[in-house]
């Protein structure tokens, strides 16, 4: 969908996408530790959305926009491309809604997230993992079937449904210094930036990024669009890059990006398994490494981290 | 302390100590899983103890133990005998109350329980693994410090603290038909039975247990008391043997025991890590597994099940 500056989720959006999907999604619980806390020294709360149906917070989007759609939209079914929590979180919204999900997947997908994706009853296509092959696979599985292309991130009902989450941890936790979310593609930043801006403004919104893939931070300093080049992280759901919606929203309404390493993102990872019991990804990880290499000052400061997703293959851990 | 039938817990003393905890510990979230709901045909609900305070329900009694004593009786500090979870609940509750909690641990305990007793301040004595050993050196203690002993289980204040998890429990969850626990020492097991006769008359109470550390399920069935001997399974929680408190009001409150192999166990283990993207040990894996197992029948059934830890060893996983 092409960029439209008039088409920006609004604060009104944001609250019947929230009634939209209420019933498809849960409302998942913000948690703390004192261990953590005094770890780092800050007051850290986490919004659970690896506890999210599907594993992530990509359903939120997904549920929002299969259900903002038409009945004549929805005839042919939706279709995507991902390898991801995307792909998994569109087929469970499609079968909620009773129509087909059609995914293009790469090849090299990881069998769990495959799985993932035919329980839910998503009609896969494999091609190869280049862009090229995933855009050329998806134009050809469309016009075959009919399906309308739902994007993983580029398009404003995804990220008013993202912006969801940051909204529900507005409800609960008052008066945050900061909140933070790992970036990739955007969805989830740029929604949670709109979120800040609308229902609590005086929260600012702060992404990490592996610097192993650091479009969106090189974007937002330059001012101006840097696509990833092969981006190669263990945070696979952070490889993408900005899109034509989203690099516009974070540039307005983000107050900084910081990157962190390879190792910070796994010691953080296992930091949030070992303290808090719950299974994060990778890329869930970056915010906290990001307070763990000390990229900002966190000091005394009460921080919110949206936790992205939980899906991780348990037989090949990084440690 | 001796068992007296005129002290077992009231309905009233477990509302107090919900209120005499409150501050101290969180009051964690019930989660659900639609996908393990159609796997097994029934309704679950997990209360998530693994996310309390010190990673389990230990830190309920613990707390509403500490809590209770006069000055007096903790005017030199709190001792106890544990390899697990309570020596670590134990030690964050006299702390919290400003006092020495000495902690006499195996010296073949996992580095990653030392660790956290050491984390919340306790003094740990090691001794060996042999429940003489635990006992003897347990009384040096207590005679060259002079104090109060807190049982792991078999204490009323202990029982009335564990009992507060399954009365949340019955706040969130209408007409339960099966509330499931695991059970050790039946610390837990009796509190939750308790709970449910006040509570939820309704809801039959089922107590899960490993098939190798099965002295529940054997004194149950003959309806007197044999310990263990010489317990070995995986779930390192449920190695302890029912006490003379928990088993009277297990007898008199339970409605069955059931119990499990050691591959139920850690399928069961892996089936949560995976669907509910948390962290739980062994022992909190022992309900689900007799699930798994068909040692009842769960079929359309709205079942509770109390996840009493997630405290586990990351680089030691059984898979």
């Amino acid at each position: 969908m092409k960029y439209n500056p008039q088409r920006i989720p609004t604060k009104s959006d944001i609250q019947q996408a929230s009634i939209r999907i209420r019933k498809y999604i849960h409302r998942t619980p913000i948690l703390s530790s004192e261990n953590l806390n005094s770890l780092f020294g800050c007051q850290l709360f986490f919004k659970c959305e690896n506890l999210q149906k599907a594993g992530a917070f990509k359903s939120r989007g997904a549920v929002n926009t299969v259900f903002s759609l038409t009945d004549e939209e929805v005839k042919n079914g939706v279709c995507t491309h991902s390898s991801g929590n995307h792909a998994a979180a569109l087929s469970r919204a499609a079968s909620l809604r009773g129509i087909k999900a059609h995914i293009v997947m790469p090849d090299n997908s990881s069998k769990v997230k495959i799985a993932a994706v035919e329980q839910y009853g998503g009609k896969i296509t494999f091609c190869s993992s280049t862009l090229e092959s995933r855009e050329s696979t998806l134009k050809k599985v469309q016009s075959a079937t009919g399906a309308n292309e739902v994007h993983p991130y580029d398009d404003p009902r995804i990220i008013t449904g993202q912006a969801t989450a940051a909204m529900e941890v507005f409800e609960e936790i008052n008066s945050l210094d900061i909140l933070m979310v790992p970036v990739g593609g955007g969805g989830l930043l740029s929604g949670t930036a709109l979120a800040s801006r609308y229902f609590s403004e005086n929260t600012k919104v702060l992404a990490a990024e592996p610097k192993q893939a650091d479009d969106a931070y090189r974007s937002f300093k330059a001012k101006t669009f840097i696509p990833s080049v092969s981006p190669n992280t263990i945070a696979d759901g952070l490889r993408t890059s900005l899109g034509n919606w989203t690099f516009p929203i974070i540039l307005d309404n983000v107050n900084d990006i910081v990157n962190v390493s390879e190792n910070g993102i796994i010691e953080a990872m296992r930091l949030i398994w070992e303290r808090m019991k719950i299974i994060v990804e990778p890329s869930s990880a970056v915010p906290l490494a990001a307070i763990l290499e000390n990229t900002f000052n966190h000091s005394e400061k009460k921080i919110g981290i949206i936790i992205s997703g939980g899906n991780v293959d348990l037989s090949d851990l990084p440690w």
